[in-house]
């Protein structure tokens, strides 16, 4: 079964503090008519820490698109061999036994994408399959968990390597001043994440299941407009209220598994703001601590785009606080709005698991709820949904 | 089986002659020290006519790149639902009977992508999954062909629908003066592809195997600058050069199935220029006219891109000129320089196809040639490329 490798993480070397970013903010915005909004919004974020690429002063400038994404190139370049390696290591990989690299990155735009240079560089095979995705935002990192997991499913043998390069610092508009601009400026930060997905049984989270979810009707309250400056990112202040339509779409996922989305034993989440974290909390009836990893990676890290999850992820394996076999989901959400939720068992051993409802009903032959094999969402789905 | 359905190609009205851009070419590069040899590149490519979303002269000014990305989001909405509808209704299939979108393009850059909208106005369901792709610029074509059956080998119940969207017009810079560059105004035009692959068998390219090829060292031969003006294009003159790295690619990829290249019964080719078609042709020891849906294409449409494979596609589908479960290949080129490549076999019918060889040699229980079942690119490769 196809199993999610302990994640690496790389943050770059210069930091910014909370206390920073809101001094900042009134420097630069001093008589923007919704500074006191904005200064309230950016300390209610609870982002105590960010990483970024370069020193701030920096960061502030925009030296043009040219530049900027020859600097992304540069970064990307310098900083995610490491993390793959080291994730490599987590999955007892060598680059030879990967067979597909999926590159997430919303902050840059490269063609061919970083796979190439990868490839020729890292002593990938040149049979590796290159599967770059640039326009899934946040939700990118839970799609790459899940287009890995379809993979394995197709090819059992295999072994896809996911690497997410987020230099969200990149992307400041110093001339976008809307409240949501200015939110994002001190919301986001810079981050590498790297993960194995093993076709085959190994420690980590065995993925059972995946879904996607768009909320009707929202596909412009995250979007990028393309302009001679660069991505200018847009975010709607109705965001953090698409938990209400996000919670029900969890819910039922986790239910065509047999599973109450409220009794998880792990729950690993798109950190992409408080409200999206303390309503989600209240739609699925837990308590603030199950989101603790997701918490952490907010306030240490900032909202670090598609590497988020990962970085949750991360303190999830670090902290080995749930039993083997146990159960959980990975969401993922983003620009659509999307979310790409992935229900997995936590793996301990190492060795092929069996759930402990399964362990418990295994007489109970041919219950849906406990088969392994691979499903098609739209066969599992209520009629009404389905033509 | 996974199945590629018949395409559905949709060519915008404007239309350009060889002898319309030669004139061209003379007058806005008049007096440039290699505008001969463009014009003979321009002559060679054999392109007539290609097709372009506005009229030469709007075509020919850059508005910058604001206004160049609105244009291609309002075109890309305006003309892709009625290829995808058209595509739609060749696999017998409605909005709601599709698992995945695969959104490729690299001549635009929407975040969402398009999938978003898609889903928002044709009647797909939210739980469709997006995967669009930028970054494999004309190779993506063969690409999405590629996922879509990883995708229905997973789920053999599911449906994925295939939209390649490309407005190469909307990329042209004037600045850009490089041979390779003028070569290209000559050589690219614009196109909208959309095709199914359905999980269970149909009339259509049953896809029995798929993998991918990295020529090593030549990831700058095809690229993109970004720049505030958009994408810049550039072309190395080593780029037809590859055949010869490609041609025992895919020779190796027919032999990992026991077919030998150059017996196939079709072979759908990336329409590139015609050095592509002409090497490999030699290179595989082809008469000519086995690429001539490929050939047709180049002449009629120039290169578009990822749309490409399925411009030759659809001729093929037309011609009806090979029998049922007779065997073929496609294949799309593009940066890396990468090579996507599918072995299939016509299913004339629309019933299970047992190809001839497996017909004549059922006795030979577990030949592996043979076999239908996933197999792992990784596993089939010979002992040296692997660890």
């Amino acid at each position: 079964m196809a199993t999610l490798c302990r994640p690496a993480i790389a943050v770059p070397e210069y930091v910014i503090t909370q206390e920073q970013t809101l001094d900042l903010a009134r420097e630069l915005h001093a008589g923007h008519p919704q500074l006191d909004l904005a200064l309230r919004l950016i300390a209610n974020t609870g982002v105590r820490t960010r990483h970024l690429v370069q020193p701030i002063e920096d960061t502030l400038r925009h030296p043009g698109l040219t530049s900027r994404n020859a600097r992304y190139e540069a970064e990307a370049k310098a900083r995610v061999p490491e993390a793959a390696y080291r994730a490599l290591a987590h999955a007892d990989l060598a680059p030879c036994d990967i067979d597909m690299i999926i590159y997430v990155s919303c902050t840059g735009f490269m063609m061919p994408s970083l796979t190439a240079w990868l490839i020729n560089t890292m002593g990938f095979r040149p049979q590796t399959r290159q599967l770059p995705i640039a326009q899934l935002g946040c939700a990118a990192g839970g799609a790459a968990i899940n287009r890995a997991h379809d993979f394995c499913t197709a090819y059992p043998q295999a072994n896809v390597l996911i690497l997410c390069c987020e230099f969200c610092s990149l992307c400041y508009q110093p001339t976008d001043l809307a409240v949501g601009n200015l939110l994002s400026n001190g919301l986001f930060g810079d981050a590498i994440a790297a993960a194995v997905v093993r076709g085959q049984s190994c420690r980590g989270i065995r993925l059972d299941h995946n879904g996607s979810h768009l909320v009707p009707g929202t596909e412009q309250w995250i979007s990028y407009t393309v302009r001679e400056t660069g991505f200018h990112f847009m975010l709607d202040k109705r965001v953090p209220g698409t938990m209400a339509d996000l919670a029900p779409a969890l819910r039922e996922m986790a239910g065509l598994r047999g599973q109450d989305i409220s009794r998880l034993a792990f729950y690993i989440i798109h950190a992409g703001g408080p409200r999206i974290l303390d309503d989600l909390c209240t739609y699925l009836k837990l308590p603030p601590a199950m989101f603790r990893y997701s918490r952490a990676t907010l306030t240490e890290r900032g909202n670090i785009a598609s590497a988020v999850i990962f970085d949750a992820l991360d303190r999830f394996f670090d902290a080995e606080s749930v039993d083997h076999a146990d159960q959980g989901i990975i969401a993922g959400f983003g620009p659509g709005i999307t979310a790409e939720i992935t229900l997995g068992t936590w793996n301990a051993t190492g060795e092929p698991v069996i759930p402990v409802q399964a362990r418990e009903t295994t007489q109970h032959v041919g219950n849906p709820a406990q088969t392994n094999k691979p499903q098609r969402a739209h066969d599992a789905l209520p009629a009404p949904l389905r033509r």
